[in-house]
């Protein structure tokens, strides 16, 4: 398919990357940073602009990779009359576009994408749209780039995004709360990812439910305390500590 | 070396797999529960006995890979003057085999061991002694079998103990909730394990104060109130999802 991709930022770029490299076609990015536009286009091997006058009026798909608060203004400027736009945000209603073409959706990447990444990650797409014909074209875009692609409405996206901070954006600050933790006690961080990635790596095979262990779920009320006798000095780790090890109790 | 160990469980089973693997000799396992310790002598091609008096005297290392609140017990069991005795407890202090022999310390592996597990994950090996020569006869046990043996004392075990509920058991229990959340919602907990696979990726080779994404930390008010909506019915996520919220935007 002729694609334009409005956005330069991780989404923009990793899913331009993975279009082209399934043989579509990007005919044109679109960017406010016209070095990052000029940079992607260059990437993608084609031109880019800055101006909504100069977007091309014949591309099959838009595809607006921008921030969840410039969706709108975005599509306002685009007015496409029957080619498809969409969106890529998890938390936002495709009816956002509904003003822009008469044909309109959603195509999410349910990932967390970083486009200086080395390695190419499994990318779960989501895909929505406000009427058959484009629903289809929609699929056939993501299953030329994803072994893993759902329809999933309004609500059921929303209900995906929040389970996807809880297990990215929730899990990495944890991550990153034992890093400092680390740090001011004078122990080394990279110590425990190999268990970081053997916890992650358990749950792809097995229900987390099933593999839970620790002090928390074996109620070791003699390894709490000593945890807690650490942490007075940590007000804040110790609230989480005491709330996550509430729920595990209570899920027991 | 000649080693004996006492238990059966996953820390029992694993540890002793890479020993045998790296060409020390199992004289004995020991474990109450005889099935399981003629099972484990079994495979690692020894003899098993669940009666302290046929325990053999003779071997370099006694590793007591019992529950934590055993270790006592256990130890006031094994009388052994001059051989090296350790537990493998993160939580536990060396000195509770203090009058066990005058030789102990601790060999504790800092990983989320399954014996059922069908790949064998990089295990950091924590090690402390009461003196200088059984430290070094523990690093040379360690580094038979780990790449990663460090010395940590008492206090340090715990501090990483502490850090590793936070990375794996809090984590998993994230997991579990989502699991939950997504059987509930008749969503699929399925299309997540990508992205957990790839938050856990990430930290191997970046710091995760650094790659943390998400509408807490860009302090997106609009997709937060989406999120509380739908945990209204959810109390207890409700909890979690507003701690953690807080925590990242204060740590921003």
């Amino acid at each position: 398919m002729d694609i334009i991709i409005i956005g330069t930022g991780n989404t923009a770029t990793i899913l331009g990357r993975k279009l082209k490299a399934a043989g579509h076609t990007i005919l044109q990015i679109f960017g406010r940073d016209t070095k990052a536009a000029s940079e992607l286009a260059y990437e993608l091997d084609t031109e880019s602009t800055n101006y909504w006058s100069v977007v091309q009026r014949n591309a099959d798909i838009y595809i607006l990779a921008v921030s969840d608060i410039a969706i709108e203004e975005v599509a306002r400027e685009l007015q496409l009359n029957d080619k498809t736009i969409v969106h890529t945000a998890g938390a936002v209603s495709k009816d956002v576009l509904k003003d822009a073409s008469t044909h309109y959706g959603v195509f999410y990447p349910l990932q967390s994408l970083k486009k200086l990444g080395a390695h190419s990650p499994h990318i779960p797409m989501l895909i929505d749209a406000n009427d058959q014909q484009t629903l289809a074209q929609l699929e056939a875009l993501g299953i030329s780039i994803s072994d893993n692609v759902i329809e999933a409405n309004d609500d059921q996206r929303l209900k995906l995004h929040l389970a996807a901070v809880f297990c990215n954006n929730f899990v990495n600050h944890l991550y990153a709360l034992m890093e400092e933790y680390c740090h001011r006690e004078g122990l080394d961080f990279q110590l425990l990812t190999p268990l970081i990635q053997e916890t992650a790596l358990r749950v792809q095979t097995l229900s987390p439910a099933k593999s839970q262990t620790g002090p928390a779920i074996r109620q070791d009320t003699n390894t709490i305390e000593k945890h807690l006798g650490l942490l007075e000095k940590h007000p804040d780790l110790k609230a989480i500590y005491q709330l996550l090890t509430q729920s595990i109790q209570q899920h027991n």
